[in-house]
């Protein structure tokens, strides 16, 4: 056996994939050789069946092109775009709270949505003492979720803005034509993050809660999410209810939260912010305390969605693989 | 009698108080006179005497040491301060929610808190219809909300940073000092508007609870709110869950809230952002869509903070008292 894998990626210049090339390092990773792709230098089926495990951090097209034939000629694909998500076929996992999803002979796995990784990481010991009745959320999510053209085109907003006294910013704003994003964000929120379907709920709204009923295994979880893009470079933030089936104190809630993995529990009423937390690997957890009623919580989640919600998770399933003496 | 009065106002530069001078001039308030106090000009009880109203924006101290004595001799006393929301001789206001509060032998008035102010607006017709079981709200509140001192540093925090390539705004925030605020607030957030009680609730989010229980005189009512500063000038925006007794379709809410007073309803998936609504006296509300379940509605609740979160509503009070032949 030769020492360490060969590695593609796919979608190797985008936001997600430059974070993934720097946490396989990071994480010393046993790659020996790392084949990058990106728009300019395309994959073939050819090149990416040279790989024992392919990533792939690119469009869902991209990834509807490859994965499945790659999985089925025995190469490993670790996919975060959210084209087979919810096939019943594919597991979808975190793996602090589904490694176990993993099968040897299902070698297409899914990374979930970046918004719902907070929350499934942090639920998941409260539900598991005190069971899940219903899950409500509220987003704060950075820019960078909408990806490299939404941060340029964030960033030439604020450099059209100068705050000075006098000036009008908004009417500033206003006037700028918003592209990758469906509203100016600087100086701005919006509650839509993708398209809207006949009911109201957003695409993020939508996955959230089928890929968290998925990942927590409960299909008839009632799940409400309002996602909105708020004025931040990098990180989501999470504003959480977890009504459980039996009341849970926070005090409780936080001894459990202590030793849950992947989290970082923040004690007393201190928090995270994405400018203090975002670069970071865990799931954040803060301000645990009682929600509308004794059988609710109500949490701060904050996680780096480039990290946590992408790049980090499927290096950390890749991992799994190399723990069962799967790759 | 001679025509129109002689209103004061405390409080008469800062950004509440500036507003209101504003709002009763475009509203055709009919004040003869308009005494303006501030931290240079300061009031005295004799002066304020000389009123037949007297609008109260300053502090909560302020508001303590002449807003009973001045109502006792009879001038009546609109306060936007938190001094008295609370007290139960005092009425707690929104014109369109709870107008039939007020008293003719209560010349002491308060306005609510302006985060609270969308959320009873916008729920009332619902609860109205449907009964209340619990409410749920995320807030997304702009800096204007913390004061002159709060704008200032977070226009002095965008200028430090340029968010051209290569820098690292993130950095350079990190290293600057905040004083109004608790955190940085240029390309951040952070889940404390306030000072945090020992259960973990901010002193904004109790506010919240303990005044929306007492304007919709549901005193027992489950509520539970997560305050967030975000990185916005001016309006606050709600995510808001209203669970009530029996179901109401989206549709249904719809119909009740296109005739409601004091709310724009945005139709299909349209929705006001700070940039678009703020300077608007309506509270908007968009997103009418179902919750967690069919008792559960989830809307997106827009108004602006120092209009009808603070300044509209309390020249509005000051209608109602002239509407009854009271003032």
């Amino acid at each position: 056996m030769s020492k360490g894998l060969v590695v593609a990626v796919v979608g190797a210049t985008g936001l997600v994939g430059r974070e993934l090339l720097e946490t396989l390092r990071r994480r010393k990773f046993p790659a020996r050789k790392i084949l990058a792709f990106n728009s300019r230098r395309q994959p073939t089926l050819a090149a990416l069946r040279g790989a024992e495990l392919v990533f792939m951090v690119s469009s869902d097209s991209v990834s509807k092109r490859f994965s499945k034939p790659l999985a089925r000629s025995g190469v490993w694909v670790i996919d975060d775009s959210s084209a087979f998500r919810l096939d019943p076929e594919v597991p979808l996992v975190i793996p602090e709270v589904n490694e176990d999803a993993l099968r040897r002979d299902r070698r297409l796995i899914a990374g979930p949505n970046c918004t719902l990784t907070g929350a499934a990481v942090a639920g998941l010991p409260l539900i598991r003492a005190a069971g899940a009745a219903a899950l409500r959320l509220a987003s704060y999510q950075a820019v960078s979720g909408a990806g490299r053209e939404a941060i340029e085109e964030f960033k030439s907003q604020w450099r059209a803005v100068s705050l000075s006294n006098g000036s009008d910013p908004a009417d500033r704003l206003r006037r700028l034509q918003a592209r990758a994003l469906p509203q100016p964000i600087a100086l701005n929120l919006f509650p839509q993050v993708g398209s809207f379907d006949g009911a109201g709920h957003s695409s993020e709204e939508r996955k959230v809660a089928l890929e968290l009923r998925k990942i927590w295994r409960l299909p008839k979880l009632p799940v409400s999410a309002t996602a909105v893009r708020v004025s931040v470079l990098r990180g989501h933030s999470l504003a959480l209810w977890i009504e459980m089936k039996k009341a849970l104190s926070p005090g409780a809630a936080c001894r459990l939260l202590r030793r849950a993995e992947g989290v970082r529990l923040w004690g007393g009423n201190s928090y995270p912010t994405p400018l203090s937390a975002a670069g970071s690997w865990p799931v954040h957890v803060a301000r645990v305390r009682q929600g509308a009623h004794a059988k609710e919580l109500c949490l701060w989640v904050f996680s780096d969605n480039l990290l946590k919600g992408a790049a980090l998770n499927s290096v950390q399933i890749a991992e799994a693989l190399l723990r069962r003496g799967w790759l």
